[in-house]
């Protein structure tokens, strides 16, 4: 499988879930009240929204970046993409079914963010599957050096961790799940760590 | 990140994008009434679905032509690009509402049409926000000379002024809103101003 | 604009709209009679799925053709592709409208067919137009002969010209207009005029 | 037809019907009992969900394998892969339809699980219908040797087999179709006959 194949496919799931986040904020439309109300009651659904689709943008930059460099593709690496597009594919559906029970407090709200911190979860920890298997002998170009990968782990493994820990969390308060969630997003927008050596995605063409 | 990647997904949310803005011509069905007056009583989502589908394909068209030129692809392009995305994913909802709400009338309808004019107007400006970037020192393989900066920035700027215009409009009359929309589709296909050098567009392969 | 970032964008917007014709193929679920029943009532949506599944297939199948060849890409022949893009996009909604309707009989199902005509008619005379447009000198690799013009024209136009006269034929029999248009796809299919010269797509790699 | 734009499209096909199969994960919503209730009455929509992901995502891993090493791209070929496709995108229908009925037992749930098999057996013998073009002279880069196509046929094959074997069996006892169907998927992940030569998919770049 050449990697450019890899990349086509996994840029359409990626670019088709982003776009399908975007089903969610529909609102009821005529005779459901004023339309501002709606739009108002509907907060949950834009800022869902916003989480969601720069958690998936984010990830879409870091698997190019782990993609662009390698040596080799070879089935194990192409099913472990599999199952991080399981992931991606399942976050529309886990943003909208927490957007829908946030504002309705009790049980379900917090059983609503937890499925999302999970889906998340199940993301960031596909996402470290597909680096660690990178880390192997001869599959990337420039191999990271061993003080390195300790850094980039640290540096992918972060978000799956709270992610992780957002589950229980979720129990106990299904807000500040949320505020954690949205935190590991403006967390990777602005990390700079060069983990990787100089950096996949500031190369010139 | 290569300039292909970011093509290739922003291509794919650009191709679903305009895609899901059909899903709103769909009528109610059998049972709702003579199947002419239903589509004859959905004009404004035919109206509406010929507007967006112009205005995200003009932006396609002038997204390659800012991307084919690029000399260097960094991580503040594209998160740049994600936003541009953010608001093109918005696009079938916006159009959507403003659709089903303009012909009820009153504030609902002036509320959905500066709905749309403001999630034009953040196309437009985060457009806007790729161009800038473009134009910094080294960023382009034949850099812009400073006096077609400013007929370019006139260029692209002149479509978010008026989506900016269209929002306090829309409060006043949601159709007269609606035409400035419209209008400024029909000038971006017209508009032949070579504000960029030879036109990248133009040229052979 | 290169060649290849026009059909990237052309084959994602055929990709989903041919994607979303099968989301009409859903019946209405437990609680609306046997299955087997439903299924069965709901056939003019499996044959309108293969009629249009068939006919953007062919579309894209000669799309490719026409663009494989092309020496030059300016922003008339975007627009153009544009055009036949919206159409492309609006076959799901045409299908399913027609599919909803043609079983009612009446003026209802007439209109329906005649929507579902019009939209293949829309879709065929814009693929004439890209195709009229790479006639003209310097836009093909290998431009087309004088005598091969119009054997192409005839071929590509056929289609056109059935799809139009399928318009009115619908308000007299809406069966016998779907089994003209059924009828285009099949003649598609096993055409194999070499209108082109020698045919793009055998070529070898 | 280039073998580039043969992927492209596919890929794009399989990346949006493989997007689309999440769409039937959503819930009934607020109002429908506690969301973990109806998460865990919902669990046929997920066992579905894995299948037909794991199964598409087969035959994408599968797909790539097959066309890598085209010699030759033929409209042929084109048709039998818009056949494939045509089955690839019945999928999240069949696959909705089966888990929407699963549960209910009696005729509809053997109804619609052979449906279901019945959908993939149209995808495995299209891929089937693929695999034996590719085998005529002249239309790989390295044809297959007499023997390893009968391990080949066989490897794809069995597939088709179990799926055609699935249809009767879904009318003596669905869950045992939907374990013979997912025991397919399980196989296919796993299985590592090496029977088209060096793997195209384990080659360096």
């Amino acid at each position: 499988m050449s990697r450019t194949r890899l990349e086509a496919f996994s840029d359409g799931v990626f670019a088709v879930a982003i776009t399908l986040l975007a089903l969610d904020l529909a609102v009821a439309g005529p005779g459901h009240g004023p339309l501002l109300r709606q739009l108002a009651d509907h907060w949950p659904s834009f800022v869902a929204y916003l989480i969601s689709f720069s958690t998936i943008g984010i990830i879409w930059v870091n698997h190019h970046a782990l993609i662009a460099d390698l040596a080799v593709v070879d089935r194990a690496l192409l099913y472990l993409n599999l199952v991080l597009l399981l992931f991606v594919v399942v976050i529309p559906f886990a943003t909208a079914t927490m957007a829908e029970y946030l504002t309705l407090g009790g049980q379900d709200a917090r059983v609503a963010m937890a499925l999302y911190a999970a889906a998340l979860a199940g993301l960031g920890l596909s996402f470290g599957g597909i680096f660690e298997w990178t880390l192997r002998p001869g599959r990337r170009q420039r191999p990271v050096p061993e003080r390195a990968r300790w850094t980039a782990r640290l540096r992918f493994g972060i978000g799956s961790i709270l992610y992780l820990a957002a589950i229980p969390v979720a129990f106990l308060s299904p807000p500040v799940a949320l505020t954690v969630i949205g935190a590991v997003a403006v967390y990777y927008i602005f990390e700079r760590t060069p983990a990787l050596g100089p950096r996949a995605d500031d190369q010139r063409e």
